[in-house]
């Protein structure tokens, strides 16, 4: 595993997250020595789909992608439905994307990579029902695990996690990729 | 009101539907003669987000495009984002676009016509969290009320209801449209 402390990690979620798909990643980076930083629309506490509540640690509209290593978007069909509603959210991450730094996306967390527009040539994948928004955003859509793509880090579902987070770990230690670009 | 007697019409759903996005069409078109049938991927019932429980009359994969004068997909994330990852109830869409018969649709209902592909040159509105995948799929995508492009009626929420019933009605009453298509 990757050492990853010094590195800071952006969590980016609204109510009605996948909770494992929240905490697994989160653990994960954390073993490992990052800082971890959960950002959402709004302040207060955000809670996941089966109870998992959490503080918000900042808004989106406080938050600077140039403070921030990557960025984790973890699922739950709610949470992804309303994130790419949210502009700053929506820019947060078109500009994490601009600054080459690695992203981790899992289940329903892939829509808002749509109204970023980040997706042109990527290879990607999702829950299945996001097949065809990430395909017809100009990804290449496969379903597989994991999915490894110049620093973007993609699973299906809760299942995935123990995959995803060993890449996650490993792309984040990795630092800055060429090939993720907005 | 134009009369539907002797029209039958197709509403499409699973668990998780926005109620009065099933309810309120069913009464108006039944109101004015129409017989109106529950299709849904499995047989049972389903539910919706707010507790109407309603009795599936026919199940995608058993039931015939060409029985029906019109299709209504109702509204839901979690309806919407299931409703399209169940390959009969695509194929129903498709072919009922095929058949130039009227459509309408509101709120998440709009999903599965990206995964139909029935949206190339169409005009459509929905939530607003389904403009980048409904635009990305070949539609203008705009913010009204209600939407009339060719038999094919949208609107956004369960508070556009009143308008969309009206024209959904008008349009089911006018019959097959020629720019619906697929």
């Amino acid at each position: 595993m990757a050492q990853l402390t010094g590195k800071k990690v952006a969590f980016l979620a609204t109510d009605g997250f996948e909770d494992s798909e929240l905490t697994a990643p989160w653990e994960a980076v954390t073993a490992q020595g990052a800082e971890a930083v959960l950002i959402a629309p709004e302040s207060g506490s955000i809670s996941g789909k089966k109870g998992h509540e959490q503080q918000v640690d900042l808004t989106t509209a406080d938050a600077a992608p140039g403070d921030y290593d990557a960025l984790v978007l973890p699922g739950g069909v709610a949470n992804g439905d309303h994130l790419r509603m949210d502009g700053p959210a929506v820019a947060f991450v078109r500009e994490v994307f601009a600054q080459h730094k690695p992203v981790g996306v899992i289940c329903h967390g892939g829509w808002i990579l749509t109204d970023a527009d980040v997706l042109h040539g990527r290879t990607i994948t999702s829950y299945p029902s996001l097949k065809t928004d990430l395909s017809n955003a100009g990804a290449t859509w496969v379903d597989e695990e994991v999915v490894v793509d110049a620093g973007l880090v993609s699973s299906r579902t809760p299942d995935d996690l123990p995959a995803f987070c060993d890449k996650l770990v490993e792309e984040i230690g990795e630092g800055k990729h060429e090939g993720q670009t907005a």
